[in-house]
C-alpha cells in the first residue's frame, strides 16, 4: 500500500513534525492554506472516520486542543478551524485520515485555497518553535 | 447568558433534531451549505474547544461517524466533512461549540456558503429520516 503519510509517519518521506506519541502524530501542511497549517493523524492507516471506531475518532481529536493551543502561542493566531474530509466529492486528498488545524487572522480572510507561505527553511523553523512549547498545554 | 444554541437544546428555540443522549445533541443546520448539514453539539456550553479538556472534546467528536452514516445513508451523499470553527476570524458564528457534518455529492462543488435548500417542511422530513435510522449505527 503507497501512502504518503504513512510513508512521512515511517520517516521514509520529508515532514516537520510538531508532536508524536504511540499512536498519533501531527506535523506541517506542505499545502498551507494559512500560516501554521499542520495535520493531526492517527498513525494507524485509516482511509476515512468511518472506518475507525468511535473510540479511535474521539483518542485522535482528543489531542487537537493541546496541538492547536501550541500552534496559536507560536504564530500568534486570532482564532482556528478544524475540518476533516471524507471521500473524493468532500476534496479528500490524501486517504489516510486527517485533521487539519488552520489558524486564522483578523487582518487575513478565511480562504480555502493553498497560500505561498514559507520556504522549507522557515518551515522547519516554526515547526521547532511550535514543538518547544507543546508539552505546556499536554493535559 | 443569551445563547441560540443553548435555547435550541431547552427547548426554547425550534431546531430538527436527528439525535440526542444525556450529553449531546445533533440537529440540522438552519443555514445548510449542502443537503443534509447538520451541527452536533455537547449540551454544557462551552465557547470554544480550547475551553473543553481534552476528554471532552473526544467525547464530542466520538459522536460524529455514528451520526455522519446516518445522514449519508439518508440523504445518499457520496462523502462528508467535518469542520469545526473557533473564533471570530475563522467565522464562528455562535459562540457554543459546534462540529459542523457537510455531506458532499459528486456533481456539486464544495461551496462553504449557504445554499437554498429545503424549506422547513423538508427540513422536518429528512431530520425524522435521519432520526429513524440513527440506532443502526451506535457503535
Amino acid at each position: 500500500m503507497d501512502c504518503i503519510f504513512c510513508e512521512i509517519i515511517q520517516g521514509k518521506r520529508p515532514g516537520h513534525f510538531i508532536y508524536e506519541d504511540d499512536t498519533h502524530v501531527a506535523f506541517l501542511d506542505k499545502y498551507p492554506i494559512d500560516h501554521g497549517h499542520s495535520l493531526v493523524l492517527p498513525k494507524k492507516h485509516f482511509e476515512e472516520v468511518t472506518n475507525m471506531n468511535s473510540d479511535e475518532v474521539g483518542e485522535l481529536f482528543s489531542k487537537v486542543p493541546m496541538i492547536a493551543k501550541a500552534i496559536i502561542k507560536t504564530t500568534n493566531a486570532d482564532a482556528f478551524s478544524m475540518a476533516q474530509n471524507n471521500g473524493r466529492a468532500a476534496k479528500q486528498i490524501v486517504p489516510h485520515v486527517h485533521v487539519h488545524i488552520i489558524p486564522r487572522y483578523n487582518h487575513k480572510g478565511t480562504v480555502w485555497t493553498k497560500r505561498d507561505i514559507g520556504n522549507d527553511e522557515e518551515l522547519k523553523i516554526l515547526a521547532e518553535k511550535i514543538r518547544s512549547c507543546i508539552h505546556d498545554f499536554a493535559l
